[in-house]
């Protein structure tokens, strides 16, 4: 191992043998020296889920050529933790999570456990990039996308990650991105719905589904560029304080 | 049902039979017509997860007195959409959680279960509240958080609650709480551990723990108020775009 080349530290939320990961993990051999640890089956939908009522087990695979890996029983904000405390013993200089099946733009972006785990990065304050390609096909073409991962990783190694930051970026589908746009979060939401079934027992159990739905119009949005076939970066923090709020609660009689 | 009592949905993520909630859906009862969706079993750490790979079940309880009530299979996430749109079929008027068997001070609101329904429920636009009492004890004595609870719930029925925010409201443990502080999200970490184990067959496996480091020394913060026993009320919103950061980042080559 070369002193200078950086320590990566790759996750996702799909799982370890998801196609997204593999992209992911073949653009971070040209930066450093990678170590794989993900879910051993798909975390989506976890947000930032950690496993504290059972026991994680962490399990040596041989998946990636070139990258020591490890598939693990929990979630991806676990696999950060094992990763940097049981794993390496240190903390990595990147941790990049992804590239997830599926978009991760607007209020998804709580949901995610891809997003989660650049967070937990984050709040390890070790520079950190959750990648979304915006198609949830599990083959989809990754190439393209894999052109967005080298360029923003390229600018992450080079300048110096906010502190308390990470980075969102959704790709759109496609081989005619247009470039890449720094942008906040939509307030875009799902309009849920639950499709209610019953079992051989004639009990009911449901399924979550749900359209959705953009209430958001202005242009500075990650919705908005990834419509307009670029790619949208928004600094995503960990402090959820509502900043401008403090003031208006200070007038209740509280 | 009187048409000017409001409808308040409780949940929580310590589960249905905890004493937390049971003191908390006690004190709704003053405020309006409750009704309980909470997880059938103990949901903490899971964050903003929804069970998207596994169908939920919801089964009819008769725990309360006064409130109809159901237990789920799901996160505390789940309870609210489930909730909304499967059994109400409208918008509650107030979402509480809790009361938490522990403090979700600082950037433990990120893997609260009890915060992340609170969350959601600003994203659906409904005034919402997550309390916590500083206490892990499974029974705590609620009577003094219960008025912190009356005072806090009686000021968001009686004012506007801001736009894409809910209150994250912790409370010291004891009798002696002097009061209630407006603040913000103090930066403190897990400093995380593992436990590690080996089982009958000597395999490894990992318990996660680790200790509540305060890095943040600054005084306006849940963390500082809650340790000089005031209760601290911090306004969080699910927007984590970090807006000062996309200047900075207009400024890489990206």
């Amino acid at each position: 191992m070369q002193v200078d080349k950086p320590l990566i530290l790759v996750t996702n939320d799909d799982g370890i043998t998801s196609k997204g990961i593999k992209s992911l993990q073949s653009v971070m051999q040209e930066f450093g020296e990678v170590i794989v640890i993900a879910p051993n089956s798909a975390m989506s939908g976890m947000g930032h889920a950690i496993t504290i009522n059972s026991p994680l087990r962490l399990q040596k695979e041989n998946i990636f050529e070139g990258a020591e890996s490890y598939s693990c029983s929990g979630t991806p904000v676990d696999c950060v933790k094992l990763g940097i405390y049981e794993i390496l013993h240190r903390k990595p200089d990147l941790i990049v999570s992804g590239i997830n099946h599926g978009a991760n733009t607007a209020t998804n972006v709580l949901y995610s456990g891809t997003m989660s785990a650049a967070v937990e990065g984050a709040m390890e304050g070790i520079p950190s990039i959750g990648f979304s390609l915006c198609d949830f096909d599990a083959d989809s073409d990754f190439s393209n996308a894999m052109k967005i991962v080298r360029q923003v990783t390229q600018q992450v190694l080079k300048n110096e990650m906010p502190k308390g930051v990470c980075l969102n970026v959704n790709i759109p589908k496609g081989n005619d991105v247009k470039g890449l746009k720094i942008c906040r979060q939509a307030h875009a939401f799902w309009e849920d719905r639950f499709d209610k079934r019953f079992d051989q027992f004639n009990k009911p159990y449901y399924w979550l589904t749900g359209d959705f739905v953009e209430q958001d119009t202005t242009e500075d949005t990650d919705l908005y560029w990834i419509e307009r076939k670029y790619a949208s970066v928004v600094p995503t923090q960990f402090d959820m304080t509502a900043y401008k709020s403090i003031e208006i609660l200070e007038n209740w009689e509280l």
